[in-house]
């Protein structure tokens, strides 16, 4: 109860720059002109939100395959508008909450959004804010609701807002009608080619040229093509894991030609 | 507590206009018959509300597709009135609310009105207040009764009541019983022919003439047809974001086949 | 809650004659020989409750389409009882209650009837009271419960009661074993042919003889047979539509087609 | 609250006799062989309680369509026993109680019982205990499970109980395995033939011989077979409703074929 | 709260002697080498626990169908052991409880038991416990994750536990993966045979050795196999139903041959 | 209450050694090569966390048949890492918690272990602390959502966290899409090969070496086949189990025999 009279006194205004930060823990790599796509992307909604008139509110789903990097992208984004509130809707902040508890949280951000001129809100990893799960399936209809209504919530006259959510599960929103709350939709592409993957190593200094050369070569071979579709968290951690092995770059080929099977099915975009 | 306190003690009467006028930010553009009879049929209900005494309850179900302007339309029909009670209640007033709070509320503006000779209550978003969601399906089943009551619920005597409602809908609110508990239905026409859009175009002065017939004549040929079917609403926010890009009219272009692609199923009237 | 205990003060005996009153707001039409028909079946009831010492307790069901004047032919039945206790159980009076205090409300009012030596209990609306939704299908059990008791519940020695009940869900009362506490149930025609819609147009006054004669005539033809299958209720509403129009007649013909059209798989008796 | 105290003190032991004396109101019409033998069963039942030292529990349950005397029949076996405890357990003192205090108040019956040396307990409407609907289906498993235990719960040592319950639902009963917790169930027959309908009809005096005579001859032909299959409280309240019409035999044949028509599926025993 | 706070304080250690002999109140007749097996393994299992460091916990799973003896043997099992600590779960003593405090008092048997050097813990009908109904299906959750820890957890340092537990339903505990959490299960035996039937009703001297002949070439006969199946508890009662009629042999005769007719499906072992 | 102070203020650091030290009671068998992997494969990820700055997290799920050790061979790993935070979230230390304080218990492990530069927290049974049951299914899908974050949720900076989990129901996590929250999954092999059975039975000393001969030879003739596929658990059980009997090795073919049937459509890796 101490700790939510803190809560509710903490600034409600002003940028969550270290959050942000920590989302792009490992930088941003430019391993395709997919990812440059996305950055200019965000840019255009940034200025059509500080220019326009009649659009005080823009709405933009950022969605991909588990790990491929949408909370940093957005985070990118976020922060480069330079605007007076920038603010994170996440799960992490949310764990045990009620759903009462939630939708209070999640409008309070809105509301406070409403008193800047120019804002931006990440919500992040709807599915998890919604408590989503498959089997059944479930989920919280009271924070859906709430972000229905928020979605596409005027704010008031002399304000702006920017709202980037980020997602893995696109169609779900599509069958629970929300994707069509927002105004536009970015797909977020995975590793997808061997260039791609050999642009990601070089990066990280993990492997010589020789090794990324010979890694690139066997998973061609392995995979029968030259389709990838691993996002590129899940590829920056089993460096690391590879890292610890005596055969590192070995290892390397075992856990990505696993990942690229499992990931099969998803491959997007 | 204190925040409710406030509230029940604002003035229950008169018209919220602020509120009204909020929801035709960007005018009505007549881009359409259909446009004008709608505002023509609302007049004859408000006629109809002032002069029969057998018929002290009127209501009418507005609906068309997402961003049709239906809410636009309400207000303007309501605020056209000059009834001495006029109000909305929407779901962005209730964001959060119990399932019973909500009823009261929404209680609470009938009661209200029951106290002026002459009301108009717009409920607006009819599918948001009910909470509806179509997975499952899941909704209030609180809201959807004490509205079937409300919509039928004679005023006292002397008392005469309009009651205008808005939904995208309508289908589910016939599965719901609900439909059958209005006077009368409105379709609510989206933007139909490359003819209409024209109109739309001239009006907002985004574009020069010969963007607009460039506009006009690549959609004719994308789309081999001459339906649109999207809404007003989108339209004019897909303008202000073509207008972001250097250039505008192919983005505009580009923006607006992807919306006729995916209204594709739902065109409707 | 201070409203609350005004309302437990208010005398339990008595008629509620003005709530009973506007019920009938615009008469008693007596257009077909049904509805003479279900007027002398009240009486009779009416009189097996005064004379019968086997029988302590009727209940009626009466039952047909939404708007047929279940609730105005219920109304008057009781009226003309002149028992000492008639009151109505209503939707309208119970909205946003919880299940509890409608059982609770609805077992008041009985209890009440119980210190009567002659009573007349009207329940009306009984989907309603049940929160009856077809998607799902949901409805109170609670309610639904307490209602199969209380129908076959047989009131203290010395005391009479008739319960006249009214419902458009038949066949949901069927499923749900309600319609087997019943004694008796009633279907309460619609208006059915080209002559009993006449004679409602003639009653009311809005049309000249010319315009009634040409407004069956047209009606004939176009639905091409002789059924109407309307509700009183809403013809009389169509009637003052019509009359806000330029060209009534004509109105009324186009607003009673579409009626008629939509009525059509319902048509009862 | 004050009511409820009221409730707790009143005694505990003794038999209900008003309560039991109201479910007879009309007496035991002998109409068939079928009546007697279960009056005998119930008597052996009551001696087997007396007297055995091995089944200081006996349950029994009596089954058959609404209004075949079922209640009747068990509270005459049970003020037939003599014993010092004779209770009923019945829905219509329980309406609008939650689960809990349903549970707590048949359990407390059951906790009486158990303070007398002999007891018999009448659960009468078992379906409406358990707040039974074919829809869903929906029924209250907490008084469920508690039947389930008490009708297999030994008395304590010197304590001898039976149980009666009766129920119009014996498919759904042995559907929640609640069947086998009895060691006994007892059909109850309708009026079954022309003969056992004109020894009611001359029983209540409300015809003639003659006006019996032609009664049972049309329904004969009426119904083609002389299979009657409807229980003797509906014909006992159509004796009544008939008598109110001018052609009584008449009225009395209309129902009474109404009634085997609906019956027909139904047809038990 | 003062019955809830007395039976806080009753001591939690020591054999409930009155309870378990009150499960046993008719004896055990060894009416086959059936139930000779299942003691002598019981004796065993006793031994282990006694005996073997490495398995301070075992568990065993009595089941068969209702009324063949399950509660009486596991109580006989439980006393013979000489165990210190000697308890019964019962769903008789949770009539009522909420889930809770169902897992309450079961948690704190178990945790009453890890005192004791040496325990035998008797669950008794797990699907009571579980408030199991097979429509729907439902049954408390709560409840049987709490039963499917307390079925595994190890007894602290020193200490020794043998749970006994029985159930009708073992096909559904398998559902549930209730089943794969004991360490054995036990099937009890119905009467099968008519050397068995015999045996038993010799041992109950309710008839003459004639007369027992008779029954069992009567059954023989009816039945056309030598196939019983029907619990020793159901034919101790059907004797002591029988007994009351004056042809108690021809009674009897035609009980058994119902009960074996109904147990058909289920004849087990 | 008290209990829940006194449990508030325990400790949160450290590592909780007895409470690990039980799960591996039986020692850890080196029956197969799978077991040496496991081990090894458990070393480099506590390195990986202890070394790599770019993966501060680092999550393992362990799964195999019930049984098959996995909780025993997560303690060991954790223990081995000789980290200054070491604990385990099991269900046993949570019976009877609502789901609010069972996530609320999950949570606080996991902030207390932010606090340790070092930390490994053993997230036992995941399907016991869902409450999950195939029938429905039923789970706690807050206890679930709880979960997804925390196995994705970054420690704050300077801070490294490995999980070990371990669950029988891998498939299920699947369908609920906990799998993919997991970097690495790793099975844990049944005792699968007469000469692995073998090697058990000689290490538990219970049987002479021609015994065990003789046991293995014998189940090569039953099974027709050399799997096993049993637990090591189980495998140890039924060793004391026959000891109790005269003809121990005898009785271990019996029940080995019997566990190898029901393990078929399970047998894994
Ligand atoms: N091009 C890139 N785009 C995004 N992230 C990148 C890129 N290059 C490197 N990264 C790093 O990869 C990680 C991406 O993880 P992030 O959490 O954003 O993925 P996500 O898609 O949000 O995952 P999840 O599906 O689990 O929410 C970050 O640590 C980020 O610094
Ligand atoms: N002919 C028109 N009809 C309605 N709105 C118009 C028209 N011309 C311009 N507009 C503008 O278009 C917008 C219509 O948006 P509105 O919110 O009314 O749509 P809606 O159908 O209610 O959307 P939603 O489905 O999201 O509730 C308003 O800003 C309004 O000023
Ligand atoms: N013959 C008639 N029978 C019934 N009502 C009549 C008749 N003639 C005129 N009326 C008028 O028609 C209206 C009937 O409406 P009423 O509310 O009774 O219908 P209802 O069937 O109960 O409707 P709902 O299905 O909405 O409950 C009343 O205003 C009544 O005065
Ligand atoms: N032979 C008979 N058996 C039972 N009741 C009889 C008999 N003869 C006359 N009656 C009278 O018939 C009525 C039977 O009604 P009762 O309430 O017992 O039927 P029920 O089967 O319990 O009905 P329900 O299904 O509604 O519970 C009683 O008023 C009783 O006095
Ligand atoms: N061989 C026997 N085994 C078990 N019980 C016996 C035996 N012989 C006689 N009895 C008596 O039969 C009765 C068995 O009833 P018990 O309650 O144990 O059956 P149950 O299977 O537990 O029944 P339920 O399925 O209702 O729980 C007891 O009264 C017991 O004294
Ligand atoms: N090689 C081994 N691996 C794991 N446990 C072993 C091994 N050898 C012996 N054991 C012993 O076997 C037992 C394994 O039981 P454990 O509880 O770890 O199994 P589990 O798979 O977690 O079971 P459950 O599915 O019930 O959770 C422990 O007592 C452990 O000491
Ligand atoms: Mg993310
Ligand atoms: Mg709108
Ligand atoms: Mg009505
Ligand atoms: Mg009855
Ligand atoms: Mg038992
Ligand atoms: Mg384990």
């Amino acid at each position: 109860d101490f700790m939510h009279a803190l809560e509710e006194v903490k600034p409600a205004f002003g940028v969550s720059e270290e959050e942000l930060a920590t989302c792009i823990q490992n930088g941003i790599v430019s391993f395709s002109s997919g990812i440059e796509n996305i950055l200019q992307e965000g840019r255009l909604f940034i200025q059509q939100v500080r220019q326009s008139e009649r659009t005080p509110l823009v709405s933009v789903l950022m969605h991909g395959p588990s790990g491929s990097g949408k909370t940093a992208l957005a985070a990118s984004i976020a922060m480069a508008s330079e605007f007076p509130f920038v603010k994170l809707i996440s799960p992490e902040s949310m764990i045990g909450y009620t759903e009462a508890s939630k939708v209070a949280a999640i409008n309070k951000v809105f509301n406070d959004s409403y008193k800047s001129p120019l804002s931006v809100v990440v919500v992040d990893n709807i599915e998890r804010l919604l408590d989503w799960v498959p089997i059944g399936p479930r989920f919280s209809n009271a924070v859906l609701q709430a972000l229905m209504v928020l979605l596409r919530k005027q704010p008031p006259k002399g304000r702006r807002l920017l709202i980037l959510a980020t997602t893995t599960e696109r169609s779900v929103l599509q069958q629970m009608d929300l994707l069509s709350c927002f105004d536009s939709d970015l797909p977020v592409p995975t590793v997808n080619t061997e260039e791609e993957l050999a642009h990601v190593l070089k990066t990280t200094d993990a492997f010589s040229e020789a090794e990324v050369r010979g890694i690139t070569q066997e998973l061609e071979g392995l995979t029968g093509s030259n389709h990838v579709g691993v996002g590129i968290k899940r590829i920056l951690t089993m460096i690391e894991t590879a890292r610890q092995d005596e055969d590192a770059p070995g290892r390397f080929v075992e856990l990505t030609s696993k990942a690229i099977a499992q990931a099969g099915p998803r491959r997007v975009v």
